[in-house]
């Protein structure tokens, strides 16, 4: 019988299927555009889908100024948004 | 009806009950030692589970070489695992 995934290795599963969902729909799946965010947030997470959050969050995460976000950067949104949901955010 | 969580939700909970379920077993729920590190990986991350592995982890990501993992630290070894895992690591 196939190994059952471990919790973690599910929630990276779902880290990586979730870019690969949005980066896709423009034609370049490595990256995500600010629309692919937008679409992203006001499906995954609506708390976060307003206009002026995409910019910000694009603005801030975009560290190479390339106006989309690699893997890399998504990642570190991901961090980001996991740390302020739980309250352990760093003093700023 | 209550809203059903998306799949980016369920991600984000994930990599924090993971973080809490493991930090929480030496009294400090708020860090990870190497030894609760040693044990995350054993049971969510079997091939990352060697020793020189989880040396290597801590020494990595230890940033502020307390001997410990904060939360904003095991993101990002979470970002550094999915990044690999995918492919998707930037040239060295």
């Amino acid at each position: 019988m196939a190994k059952q995934p471990t919790a973690l290795e599910c929630g990276l599963a779902i880290l990586h299927s979730t870019f690969q969902k949005y980066a896709g729909t423009d034609g370049d799946n490595k990256t995500i555009s600010k629309k692919e965010l937008s679409a992203m947030l006001k499906e995954q997470l609506p708390m976060l889908a307003g206009d002026e959050c995409v910019t910000a969050l694009m603005e801030t995460l975009d560290q190479d100024k390339s106006g989309t976000l690699d893997f890399m950067e998504y990642c570190v949104m991901i961090t980001t948004l996991c740390s302020f949901a739980s309250g352990h955010m760093p003093p700023q």
